[in-house]
């Protein structure tokens, strides 16, 4: 069956989480070992897919340890070789392999440097593992799909775990613990994601959309459906359509509007009516009464780009499906990144 | 006549770019005053087409203070509401217009919260400018045209200005003296980009590849297509663009590849030779010989940028006027972002 390996790591999903949210209390603990006192700052360090798993990352670090978070740039320590004092700083990096050979020599960098080390990563012996002070084992099992469904998610979820480490943040114990049976709610509710891609099958193009926190949603959701369709899918932020692209959306034009549900979220739901004055075949997934794909109501903004996350690879799949490709195996993507 | 705002100030690029540099000593020595010691780090703030230069900002601050520099995340502060301390951080706003309501909102917050402040505009009395505690001018009059050009590339240089109140930068004085003069040369040399738009007038795609530095002039040079002539134009450096997109790219695919010509950049230079191994146009802007539209040679890799956006506006007019469009007031588009 096309699809097979993509649909039974979607389905791991509750299962993988909830390995991990049993952890939660081992990893935190771990992780504040290595926070410097006091703290400067935070970095990311990623590629490709990981990169918008960063993102996400980049809000929850930062929103919990009060002080500014952001994503590395590679370039300066592979391409210039440039020193940079790293003292105060921890360093997260990021790879669903472990084996993307830059992320880990970025790290390895970063650490000479002075920077305090974690690494996120799947399965063992990664020379990623072997960089960092702390390691993050997600525990996910192996991924055979091209497009990361189960590592993606789990990756989200442990910067998620990582956040109490470095201060207060906005969830309870209780709603980290409801999220696995959440997830597991929605990958069994598929209708809405289906009935939503069957409306935007007609089209070479579309534009997913998402501020904030759900900006990494829609960045990822866009990816998914590039990997397993093909289609051109672009991930923007609310700010960044206005500016320019919204004048090349055209009467009919697919756009897949995440929306956070919270009244301070103005700006992405006011978008969304002008993109439908102009046109725009607009569809919201969201935890708002009415959202043509639903998301649970109540979950705390810092958690519900994990489930805003199901529902874009709900839709990705279908859409590969429904135009018989095998979203298992696209042409020309192969799972290990190689840069220098 | 069509496009003649942006070509005029295309045209006084090197005399904007020259005032700035004769005023090089002061703008350092005013920075220098609101440099925090210890530096824990430099954050800079942007939206649009200033994203393109605080990509830049970001890589040339970041060497020259040897602390990390990154990109804020708006939201953090408008949507979020979270507070953040920012003791020790230097924030650098930007914005052309120094109107984008959401700029001067962030800087105004990090400034509250500990950061020290500079703004880079254009016009005097901007709300950006009063957000501030160092301003720098740009001076470069008015900007009609909707795309921006003499504006970016001062904002470019106002930030290689800054770098110097934060450690050493690496290029000489003799050097940035030179470079408008080297923005003149290229003005008066128009064929090459003349040449290369012409072989690539018959798509409604275009990748415009560039690492490090050069992917600010990449993001730049596929805007400016975007906005001239509604072509999707999509910057992306190579690493981003050998883990996916590649594989879309099908026999007769047009790229814009920028090149810094270091032996350092491999990585870009066997991207181009996959590329041309799968059937795609590729055209390559650098200082290398044999490139199909030339940079000066032995320009620090630094300043290298500020001379690869001309070129890449030079394609972009070029593209618009042999579509007979008007570069000047593409639909859709207006000057101020507005976002909340």
């Amino acid at each position: 069956m096309k699809g097979r390996a993509m649909a039974a790591e979607m389905a791991e999903q509750p299962a993988v989480l909830e390995r991990l949210v049993q952890r939660r209390a081992a990893i935190a603990a771990e992780v504040r070992q290595v926070v410097p006192h006091p703290l400067c700052g935070i970095t990311l360090v990623a590629r490709g897919s990981s990169d918008n798993a960063a993102l996400y990352g980049r809000y929850i670090l930062e929103m919990a340890a009060r002080r500014p978070a952001g994503l590395s740039a590679p370039s300066i320590h592979t391409l210039y070789r440039s020193p940079v004092d790293m003292d105060g700083y921890l360093a997260v990096a990021i790879s669903q392999s472990g084996r993307t050979p830059e992320v880990g020599t970025v790290l390895g960098r970063l650490r000479e440097q002075g920077a305090r080390t974690v690494a996120i990563v799947n399965g063992t012996g990664s020379p990623l593992a072997e960089a960092a002070e702390v390691t993050i084992h997600l525990d996910a099992g192996a991924e055979v799909a091209v497009p990361a469904t189960k590592t993606f998610t789990a990756t989200l979820l442990a910067l998620g775990l990582i956040a109490p480490a470095l201060g207060e943040v906005a969830w309870s114990d209780a709603e980290i613990a409801a999220l696995p049976g959440q997830v597991a709610g929605l990958l069994s509710d598929r209708a809405p994601a289906e009935r939503l891609a069957a409306r935007m099958d007609d089209g070479e193009r579309v534009l997913v959309t998402g501020r904030g926190m759900l900006l990494a949603a829609a960045l990822e959701t866009a990816l998914k459906i590039r990997e397993t369709t093909g289609i051109l899918a672009e991930g923007i932020s609310p700010a960044d359509l206005r500016h320019g692209p919204i004048a090349a959306v055209a009467p009919g034009f697919p756009v897949l509007s995440f929306l956070s549900g919270e009244a301070d979220d103005l700006d992405a739901s006011e978008l969304t009516d002008t993109l439908r004055q102009r046109g725009a075949r607009v569809q919201v997934i969201s935890s708002e009464r009415g959202a043509d794909c639903p998301l649970p109501a109540g979950v705390p903004p810092g958690l519900l780009p994990i489930l805003a996350v199901i529902r874009g690879q709900q839709v990705a799949a279908t859409l590969a499906r429904r135009r018989g490709l095998d979203p298992d195996a696209p042409a020309g993507l192969s799972k290990v990144t190689l840069t220098r």
